[in-house]
């Protein structure tokens, strides 16, 4: 019996991203059979505070909630840590210094995404929660990587962009589609070259409709991102 | 901070399965946002023996896996145990004598959903891998309920059912439709009134065609019944 480490997911941030980060995790992978595949391990805990509430509007700080997941992770056996939830990424440093895991960067997963799809820099559109926007998480990572980043105007995110996330994460999937959607249009009328989505919940919103057609420009979904991050990570 | 167990999900056999089955759990939830829906974690090792070769062919003994994961999902505070694996059943009392926690039963989950879809008796068909069906564990645990079980013959296991099965944990989904299709169509036409998809790939490849209409009768998704007993026990 081989004791390789496993890839350890800190999800639930929501859950059905986690659950579509674990099915993409699989469907990427070059397998002929069920042992070819990553041994993976799921910490689905949706009670984590709102990120976005925690960092704009005083709610409960959701560190606690992360790390409590991370030594679960740990305890089970775990070689790095994969989170897919963008806002959570706000607390990286603070998970980062907790553990001895390396923990994948999903704005770095999102890069190398961007790159990967033929575009080494230039205008992007970058679409993401209220709160992961307000912490440049993505304009400062990808800033330093060559990248201007535009993101949608205040009306846009509290008409389109916030909706949209909010109805995928009360499972009212194919109603996301058409604010975000707009959103994304809008960006690339703006200019941006490629849109980001950079909430896990706006590709599910995304695939819910005829994306390509309806948007019309490169889109990186950072769901498929880091589990491509993470099979580099393990080597596959 | 509440400590409200999870539910362990003992997966990964296969991994897309398993995958589904978070996915399907989520979606059945009743819930407007993140902190509505059930905390679980998937412990997913795909590393598990074959369960069919275990039992048909003298492959490796997948019990010493199956309880090194209850093992990790008892250590994380899980409250229950799936396992989203018909197969893996056939070590169920093994696994029952070495936990604690209560561990759903698939095969109870599916009678479940029968009576749920207004099937209280009757023929009714089963698929599954050859070692479920020579475990004869639908049989048994379905006829003590009122029901009688035909499952395919030996060469529409060896020419339909093995080989689109096999086709899912590839990754080969789409593929895997028509072959399963045909299988579930014979049982129809030898009287089946509904037909149990008892293997947990099968309802993988089944949705990639259309298989309402390719099809005609009542199906059990044993992914979606095993979500709904979940929840039942999670009083949701």
């Amino acid at each position: 019996m081989s004791y390789a480490p496993f890839l350890g997911v800190l999800g639930g941030m929501g859950p059905l991203a986690s659950a579509q980060f674990m099915l993409r995790l699989t469907l990427l992978t070059p397998a002929e059979r069920d042992q070819d595949h990553l041994p993976a391990l799921l910490w689905s805990d949706p009670r984590v505070p709102d990120r976005t509430a925690a960092r704009l509007s005083g709610g409960e700080d959701p560190l606690p909630w992360l790390l409590r997941g991370i030594r679960g992770l740990e305890a089970a056996g775990c070689g790095a840590i994969a989170i897919p939830c963008n806002t959570a990424h706000g607390w990286y440093e603070g998970m980062a210094e907790a553990t001895r895991l390396p923990i994948l960067h999903i704005v770095d997963a999102a890069a190398e995404e961007l790159a990967r799809q033929g575009i080494p820099g230039g205008c992007i559109g970058v679409m993401g929660t209220a709160g992961t926007l307000a912490m440049r998480l993505y304009q400062q990572r990808l800033e330093h990587r060559g990248y201007q980043c535009i993101v949608p105007e205040e009306a846009e995110m509290q008409a389109l962009v916030s909706p949209g996330i909010a109805l995928v994460k009360s499972n009212r999937v194919a109603e996301s589609f058409p604010l975000l959607a707009e959103a994304a249009r809008n960006l690339k009328n703006r200019g941006a070259a490629a849109v980001v989505l950079g909430c896990t919940e706006i590709p599910l919103g995304i695939q819910a409709g005829p994306a390509a057609t309806a948007i019309g420009l490169p889109l990186v979904d950072t769901i498929d991102a880091l589990a491509l991050a993470a099979l580099r990570w393990a080597g596959r």
